[in-house]
């Protein structure tokens, strides 16, 4: 067995999928373990009779190496993966790389980045998307580290990376947080897409009542057009998935109440700290703030009236409507995703090519889409696209369906259903086209009460008037 | 002239004003500003043959004034502050009061008054709101602080603050950061109060095509409604004012890009960070950042299409909804504030008696209106109130105008004017009201791709589910 260069550190199932992945690829692998005894079982079970090496000690695992080595590090996210790296540090060698493979804010990354770059240590901050079947079938790879890194571990990447036609989905993001970054938003998105289908749904479920069954044939369908996506082909899955014990479509027995483990909360942050507007996003957000509230919610509805109305056109075109209102309002929350990425790089230093963006998405990660290759497109055609929004093809798209997304805002509105992201969506939408907007008023109700002045259309210069005289 | 227990640090205008109102109080006032120019010229000027004395350092000041002394420092929010604080601390005897009146964060204030604890030196954090003229004339005062340093400055916060029918607008909030925590609530509620006024605004003049002339009558009819308030009152005003050169409206000739000095995108972090929804104050903040992107917004106006359609409605019943929305939109929006605040107090520490907190902001400041006596009634009805929303007075009120309310919403999407922050009060309406949002699809879906377990409806538990056997 020949001598591992890399090695996992951290086996809980996303770092053992790894492992694993990595051995089969061809490439012989070291794993460590803080608690040897997983370590045994790992080797004993699921690694067994395969190229993986056990240490069972930091030093250990850096002897049992062939140099340059590369750890890769998959324990929590915050001051265990700072522990790891302060212990590594010692026992390693100029060239050697560290590769931080969780959900790391990309601050902390740029920090360490830092950090580690006067020791001649290389360090990379990797964000892996996936899950488990993606960790070991292949993943969405997004790394920021230093080119000589990136050019080191590249034959190792890009074979564990998930494949599609046009290359494995993992691609070089710039220095230091800029793939932790990408991730971050990524999964800012992901809650987008979510919170939209979920939206559709209750339109679906409370607006039309239609049964889960007849839910699955239309997601079914919809993963034929334009929506085709893992998220859409899984929610048919759901739909068509009964509670083996009541017999009755599992979804309706689940609590609606939704988790969050805050990297979509980071995302609207970043956001609001860059002053770029990502409402889908943030609406995504909310709404599972409001779900979290369950007893509240109940409690009030037996208080709050709504209008009480039945949905009264024809639900077949109504359906319709549907499909192009999600269609229209993901296109704008992945323009607010990408719209954020590019502020990103002008402020915190990262350097992208932004058709590898949506390239790298298009497996092995959970929002994985046709509709990436789409984007993909729009940023081959111009690299240096302003916004989504503008692209030829995804114009076309919103104007030959903007009307069916409009009526589903009317009606929500009408029938009481809050559709928060897609209502979010089309005032974006209506926004970014609007030369005019009314914050004229804004600035002169500033300059009212606070004197804190305003441009005028008409020349340059800031001004105050003195409105109460 | 008396020896004077009050002083103000930094005569900037807002120190200046508050100097000069203390002093025509009836309490002799000592003033010290860095620059000493600056405090010749205020002597000489403003305060002459008043009850001010100045110094030119920090020791002279302390010398000036009798025990316990009382300091109001107004100078810039951050590093400042400390640094006023620091050079102060040695000079000063147990019970002298620190006040910083700024627009400090409120997790500083928490570190000051627990910096200074131990010292046997008070500090307050002290929201101010009114602006220049409040500051002058009566402004809403918010001090958070210990009962004792509280009980020593009520003489004077008492009659300096505006004074409305049933008293001085200031209270006590508690402890440490709570009165800083407060005011930053209050500027939140302020983007969302001025947000919902432009959005108004613009269906005004772009669906309905209204002159300023017009919507100025429209808004100071409003005024004697259950809109009454401060800004609908300038708002009216804003829309008669010509602009001196050209004649025409002023406000036809400012800018659309509006500015924001970071309280309301504060108040929406600490939202997010504390799991409180307050999608009409996010809507705002999203709002002013589109607005900031203008030269981006003119050129995709050539680009992007609409829906180009006229309204086609009774104009006058429009307005009438119009009225309705925005006052069914603002109930919601602070209903959002005051959850917010509930959820501070339970997490941070603070102590509040909230009907006092819309009572104080009935004079002096800038969101002052008839509509925060409903809600201080509303406190006082029940003071555990857990949403506004569920007070029987706002009940009543949303369920009387909500289908004004709607129609205004599906009127905006299908005119193609943006109106984020209406939409989002609607949205969180219909939220709040609904027992089954349609989360448990986003939680199948996460337990799909992510296996992060789901509760059920009918049984209690964590359960995890085999969804792609």
């Amino acid at each position: 067995m020949s001598k591992p260069s890399f090695a996992v550190i951290g086996l809980a199932v996303m770092g053992e999928n790894l492992a694993l992945n990595i051995e089969r690829n061809g490439f012989p692998v070291a794993v460590y373990n803080r608690t040897g005894s997983k370590t045994d079982q790992f080797i004993r079970e699921r690694a067994q009779g395969k190229q993986v090496t056990p240490a069972y000690s930091l030093p250990e695992l850096v002897q049992v190496m062939e140099r340059p080595r590369k750890f890769l590090i998959m324990v929590k996210a915050g001051a265990p993966v700072d522990a790891v790296i302060d212990e590594l540090k010692p026992l390693l060698d100029p060239g050697d790389i560290i590769i931080d493979g969780g959900n790391s804010l990309y601050t902390d990354t740029d920090r360490r980045a830092e950090a580690l770059a006067p020791t001649g240590l290389h360090f990379v901050g990797m964000g892996v998307s996936g899950g488990e079947e993606g960790a070991l079938n292949g993943p969405s790879l997004m790394p920021g580290c230093s080119p000589e890194a990136y050019q080191e571990l590249e034959p190792i990447l890009t074979k564990i990376a998930a494949q599609v036609p046009d290359g494995p989905c993992v691609t070089y993001l710039g220095p230091k947080g800029g793939g932790h970054y990408v991730k971050m938003v990524h999964n800012g998105i992901e809650y987008g897409d979510m919170q939209l289908i979920a939206e559709v749904y209750d339109l679906m479920r409370r607006g039309l009542r239609l049964s889960a069954a007849q839910m699955q044939e239309i997601f079914q369908a919809w993963n034929e057009t334009e929506l085709e996506s893992f998220l859409i082909e899984i929610t048919a899955k759901i739909f068509q998935t009964l509670d083996p014990e009541t017999g009755k479509p599992l979804v309706d027995l689940i609590l609606d109440k939704a988790g969050q483990k805050g990297t979509g909360l980071w995302t609207v942050k970043d956001a609001l700290d860059l002053g770029v507007a990502v409402p889908t996003i943030e609406a995504a957000v909310q709404g599972r703030i409001l779900s979290s509230i369950k007893e509240e919610r109940v409690a009030a509805s037996t208080q709050l009236k709504g209008p009480g109305t039945d949905f009264e056109g024809d639900p077949q075109s109504f359906i319709q409507d549907l499909r192009a209102a999600l269609y229209c309002s993901k296109i704008c929350s992945y323009a607010q995703g990408m719209a954020l990425i590019k502020k990103a790089a002008a402020t915190h230093g990262y350097v992208y090519n932004f058709s590898e963006i949506p390239r790298i998405w298009k497996g092995g990660c959970i929002i994985r889409a046709r509709f990436l290759g789409e984007i993909q497109s729009a940023y081959k055609r111009d690299p240096e696209l302003v916004n989504l929004l503008l692209d030829e093809e995804f114009k076309q798209a919103i104007q030959e369906r903007q009307g069916s997304w409009r009526r589903v805002v009317a009606t929500a509105a009408a029938l009481g259903i809050p559709i928060p992201a897609i209502s979010a969506s089309l005032a974006y939408y209506d926004s970014y086209r609007t030369a005019n907007l009314p914050q004229n008023l804004t600035q002169a109700q500033r300059d009212f009460f606070g004197a804190h002045t305003f441009e005028r259309t008409d020349k340059p210069g800031v001004f105050h008037h003195e409105w109460s005289a």
